[in-house]
């Protein structure tokens, strides 16, 4: 137990909302739900937005930026938008404080009533697609590849911190295309650069598939999905990619002119990931100690610790390992030389909270025998090691830890998804947590019912589901493949 | 003329509005004030941000993120700053839509009205220093060098797209420090940051000075400023810094107990610098042909359009160019190969107006002689080049287009600063624009009163002015050194 961290066997939920606290992650504000990104927490999103980024920007996505109010109306174009949004979202009804004559300071000024009142986005689908229909008029103005950074704000009745905030930060992307092919490649595509950022730089696992009727995004046709499990043998969506179809195109009137010369409704997509994948990192991954970040997500690679006496020690420390923070630099590792005046335990303490993945401890005399102790993060481990060829072995250390802690969360994976194949199993695997692979019949009744009597939910069809007769657990209805139930964040 | 665009000289005003939405870079939206920033403008944003984030960094300072909402009680803590702010603000006061039940459609529900209306943030000081209160305690958690970008919101009565509009992106740094002297270097040192950020990247040379009382932020001590002066002979302000005395400390109760064990008031600084940078730069630089973007900022650096009559001219011309192409991008250069189906003098067009730096022409003929065009945007003068060690010299060129852009706009600030000593010089002098170095006599009423006279604003006092004992242009009272006078966006 570190740092007053609560233990993840004991209360796994205040473990997790510690440890964002205690690691410096973020926290709460004074507006409900509303969170706080702190330097560290924010510098770890910093880097999971550049690897993103970089991947849209490969598959030939460019940035730009549409306001952050929405008029009513426009919410109100596509009719299972609006059922899905209205219900949570600020409105925005005066432009003007003013102070009270009776003295009760400053209050808002009833003259400045907006016409229309402006709603703050949820998502973009709306405020993108009017623009679209300018923009798009024939065959040559497609595809359009746009994605948002961006803020967001939902009025969730429930919040938790990272996981379900009022407002988030994310990226949406939204592209135009002229035919459904297209569109649904842009959807599949866009699911496959989720999958690969998961696994490449969050060490993630995750499956991909598809969302039912029932928790399809509000406009879409169809929404596919990245799903991951967490320590707790509970569910995260991770990512989701949208098929428009042509309801945006049709709610918004955008039509193009083909090659053909006929005149024909747009196909879109939309995806996007949020500051929720900040909470899946955390739940993935950490331990008791505190926080275990992949090295290609952490601000801190490597932290060198110096165990010395007196500023000479110090002095001479820092001489010998200069040349190794030099060449650990060189290679692209962020290293921090910690010499502030804490003790060595309380400065353990404190990267492991923080998630740093290799500590090298440097006393004196060690180093006068050409050695260095190198500490692993994700599992503990401890090795002596000679001082000569340090940055090198350490450098290669970083990539075999970002692949340990992947192996690990897929072990658990494995380890915690079973199929099931009756209603007693499914309610007993239940109990433990992780992911049920299980026959359903296919109806949303079906769906609700099981969600009403255990909470569980289709996280997902995996998209790599086999055909395989069965009878669906709950009704004994026919079914053709196996879907993936779990209880979810 | 290019494409429609009005002269500069014939209508300055409507250049820039035309310039702005055919050059791709910007558009207004439905939502009153709000811009739409498209995919080339937000490159060259996206080139912006990058830049000073490293400088940020450089300068000891990380990103972190607060809320877009303020509680109303917030913006009142500090006294003019609430005075500053609530006269322009959009107010958060219901957070649910409902279906009407006389078939309105989607109104606001009056049963999810907030206890406490919240604010869009116009700016953060108030939302930081409330968490700042629960970070500080000793000096060791001193200073605070935080930034962050964000969205913020100023409900303007006048807008204008990039200069000043109801939404705007802007970088807000808020930090805090033990001592009073720290402040201040502080202050001083992100306006430097700003200067160099303008001169090195934006090729923008801007005077640096300090705001007089009345053009003060609201709730700051000192308001240091970069002013930069447009074609048209009027001011910009490009960026401000902020020595925020102890005013917001004291307003949240921010104290830290010193060294000696003394419990003091922190001292802050905010400096900030927004998507209005865009405005100047198309002001400051551009044409009656387009934009003329300084290479550092410029999405595409050089375009390469082949002239050719056939598909197989094409390929040869390709496999000609292909080897500069690549070492063009191996030289860290980003270019454009346009091999659309547009005629070429479309394509010239077309690139003077996005002010691409470098375009080169290739046709069969010349190629064969192993010759290329090499067009400069800036000074529109052209060369014939041998391709043989056409990319370094491109390479070279792209620093002397950057460094030419600079030093036209230096001597067009240079030839249009006045040091004017009458009234009457003063009214002739601000007819044709630019600015006017003059005595004043530090009053706020003789500030106040020029401006209503001629609208001309006291830009700033440069930090460089010079002891010199002088008279008040408007009053004849006595002053010891010259202010920059002009009329500004």
């Amino acid at each position: 137990m570190a740092k007053g961290l609560p233990l993840r066997s004991e209360n796994y939920s205040e473990w997790y909302n510690e440890l964002v606290k205690k690691a410096d992650l973020a926290e709460n504000s004074d507006v409900r739900g509303c969170m706080i990104i702190k330097p560290y927490g924010f510098a770890i999103w910093e880097k999971m937005q550049r690897a993103l980024d970089d991947m849209f920007k490969e598959t030939g996505h460019s940035n730009a930026y549409f306001p952050l109010f929405i008029p009513k109306s426009y919410l109100s174009k596509e009719a299972s938008h609006v059922d899905g949004f209205a219900k949570e979202c600020a409105v925005i009804t005066h432009y003007r404080l003013k102070n009270d004559e009776n003295g009760n300071g400053v209050v808002v000024d009833p003259e400045a009533k907006l016409e229309e009142e402006l709603i703050v986005r949820p998502t973009s689908e709306t405020a993108i697609w009017n623009s679209y229909k300018n923009w798009i008029q024939s065959y040559r103005d497609l595809p359009i590849l746009i994605n948002q950074w961006a803020n967001v704000v939902r009025w969730e009745m429930r919040t938790r911190i990272f996981l379900r905030t009022t407002e988030f930060l994310w990226q949406e992307g939204h592209t135009a295309h002229a035919t459904k092919k297209e569109a649904v490649a842009e959807t599949s595509m866009m699911l496959d650069v989720y999958e690969k950022f998961a696994h490449e730089w969050m060490a993630l696992p995750v499956v991909k598939g598809r969302k039912t009727a029932n928790e399809r995004f509000a406009g879409a046709n169809d929404t596919l999905c990245i799903e991951a499990l967490m320590q707790d043998g509970k569910a995260l969506q991770a990512g989701t990619s949208h098929f428009l179809g042509q309801n945006f195109a049709k709610a918004f009137d955008v039509k193009f002119q083909t090659k053909e010369g006929k005149l024909e409704y747009v196909w879109g997509t939309s995806w996007g990931v949020s500051t929720r994948l900040m909470g899946a990192l955390v739940m993935a991954h950490s331990d008791d100690l505190g926080l275990v970040l992949p090295p290609k997500l952490a601000p801190i690679q490597v932290v060198i610790v110096p165990i010395y006496k007196n500023d000479e020690q110090l002095d001479q420390i820092t001489e010998l390992i200069q040349p190794m923070i030099n060449e650990l630099k060189a290679n692209g590792v962020s290293v921090k030389f910690d010499i502030s005046d804490q003790r060595p335990g309380w400065k353990f303490a404190e990267y492991e909270l923080k998630g740093v993945p290799v500590r090298v401890a440097v006393g004196m005399r060690d180093l006068e025998k050409g050695l260095i102790e190198v500490a692993r993060r994700d599992d503990l481990s401890k090795e002596q090691k000679t001082l000569e060829g340090a940055s090198a072995y350490i450098t290669a250390l970083l990539e075999e830890i970002q692949e340990a802690i992947y192996t690990k969360a897929l072990n658990f994976k494995t380890e915690n998804t079973y199929e099931v194949n009756s209603w007693e199993e499914f309610e007993e695997k239940l109990e433990k947590g992780g992911f049920l692979s299980a026959h359903w019949d296919g109806s949303s009744e079906t769906e609700d019912k099981i969600k009403e009597l255990t909470k569980a939910t289709i996280r997902c069809i995996p998209l790599d589901a086999k055909k395989e007769d069965g009878k669906c657990i709950l009704t004994g209805n026919p079914s053709s493949k196996r879907v993936l139930f779990a209880k979810a964040y």
